[in-house]
């Protein structure tokens, strides 16, 4: 048995799992911003047809799981398994997308990082022959957030300046043994960080410390520069935590540049869309990632990023407690295949 | 690269991982009950000296961690990767337990199946070679829970018949590539399953059909029958739902006698404690598996049993909307090494 452990956080995957297929499902207003073409599907209604926010949620989840399913041309019961997640308490919006399906699941709980934490799952289970084909899903819904984390909708409280806009929508991503697509190489578990910010609404900054030290220790562990990828790109720091990231980086002496984004900051036009900081929430960076980043990898615009999911790992109840809040950062390494 | 699929849903190890260290630190209710002198710790200030059950569910779990590096003799920094769930909204006992140790963190949600989830991942993850050390851990806390999920204690609401009592307590254990200890040689991922059932206060209902599937599908997966464990025990259903599970064998013609039991039975005496049909919650199964199954493997009274988590994935919103209440249980296969 080869050990695939590198480093102190990182492991390997010498198999090179194959991302086959991927899909976004977006609400109108991801619709109206920049990569507003590149979506699968720009669902005009917020509550896509459902009673309730919550309801809806689940069904751009199911409806994501769908599409990779049809553009793969796969049976649902091919997939081995599904590791998903979303904000939603209890994560609700998973566990309902996924009952009656037949599929094994495993819940994951990364706030915003869920994403790239079920792309790493996914590729160590592909890597080591638990599985030929897994689905990693995550979504978040902007109503739903809104009402759970914050205030009610009607209420028409005001957004402080560094508030992030949860973003309406889901991704889905399959990995399989074999099949054509970029490939997942490595990945790094990131640690739990806390540098005693209390403001639930500044959470890019609260999670930019965790971004720096995952990607920081990546590049430790593998041995790497950040100039080995051609993106590192961390999942809803926004505008605000994502300058901090590139400052924590100049700090060491490396200027990031071009080479660093965040999809919070992709993902809606400021100059055009009031959504202060940049958007957030667990749909955000699967949404990118499905719309932007894993087709620039197949069209060798990029040939190696660093998908770097970022979460906030607070409650209403722990903000309400005044305590501060956790941050969390999982990075996967994803490659064009040759 | 073998392939460790296994039927439908399941997964084969090897390596068999070693179980090498465990430990449950509990509430004073937990502690009068019929296990009360196994536990490794029972605290009687339900606020565990903290301001908040919140924080005193988190304090739980860092004690419980803190033990299985005692017991292993382990500096924490050894340790390579944690799993770590339980049922406050986002995950928070887990996510405020594990900030500032600096250990790589999963975060799973699978509600009151998170052992075995926790488990089943980190007999994955060491007997792939991604990590050499793994920590699962999960917990619940009576006064959390009620007051997140139910009513506010002081409201002093009545309990209905089929409810059930969230243990106050958690469990870690510590899996390793070499050690000393009970193996994990399989396990089962689960089906979100939902019978329909939209009663909140009868979950061992909920989650009967679940376990009752996932522990059919080990069977057949592997190819064995129910006399090849010495026992099987489900999670947390209660009197309720392991009677429902009993009669679901019944039906294919498998008595299960007293080869079948349930950590939320085994918690608790229901002649001298007010707990209605048991215990549940994610601390409940954790418990029962370091007080009792593990140290039972270690004498031999057991050789091999499977333990089954099972987790019932509704939200007080989904509850609110007259949801049914989607259930998932996943099993690991433990064995008594010679």
């Amino acid at each position: 048995m080869d050990t695939l452990h590198r480093g102190k956080q990182s492991i390997i995957f010498p198999e090179r799992p194959v991302l086959s297929a991927w899909a976004s499902v977006v609400g109108k207003m991801e619709g109206e911003g920049p990569l507003g073409k590149a979506y699968d599907r720009v669902v005009q209604d917020g509550k896509f047809g459902e009673k309730t926010w919550e309801q809806a949620e689940t069904k751009f989840q199911q409806t994501a799981l769908e599409l990779i399913l049809q553009k793969a041309g796969l049976e649902r019961n091919k997939l081995d398994l599904v590791f998903s997640g979303d904000l939603l308490n209890q994560c609700v919006g998973s566990s309902f997308a996924l009952r009656w399906t037949g599929l094994p699941a495993l819940g994951l709980y990364g706030a915003c990082s869920t994403m790239a934490e079920g792309l790493l799952l996914a590729g160590a289970a592909v890597n080591a022959g638990y599985a030929e084909r897994v689905a990693a899903l995550s979504s978040s819904h902007f109503a739903a957030a809104e009402r759970q984390y914050r205030f009610p909708l009607a209420y028409g409280g005001q957004r402080t300046p560094t508030a992030q806009w949860t973003v309406t929508g889901a991704g889905a991503v399959l990995t399989v043994r074999n099949g054509k697509g970029p490939a997942l190489t490595a990945a790094t578990v990131g640690t739990v960080e806390d540098k005693g910010i209390t403001d639930a609404n500044n959470m890019g900054a609260a999670m930019a410390w965790a971004a720096y030290r995952t990607i920081r220790t990546h590049l430790e562990d593998l041995g790497r520069n950040a100039e080995d990828y051609d993106l590192i790109v961390t999942g809803d720091l926004g505008k605000l935590g994502s300058d901090l990231v590139r400052e924590f980086f100049a700090g060491d002496g490396v200027d990031l540049g071009d080479r660093y984004t965040d999809c919070g900051v992709m993902i809606f036009d400021p100059t055009q869309q009031d959504v202060h900081c940049g958007g957030s929430g667990a749909g955000c960076s699967a949404a990118v990632l499905s719309a932007d980043l894993l087709p620039s990898l197949m069209t060798g615009k990029y040939r190696r990023i660093l998908f770097c999911g970022t979460g906030a790992l607070l409650s209403p109840t722990t903000a309400q407690q005044n305590r501060s809040i956790p941050a969390v950062c999982h990075a996967v390494a994803i490659e064009k295949n040759i």
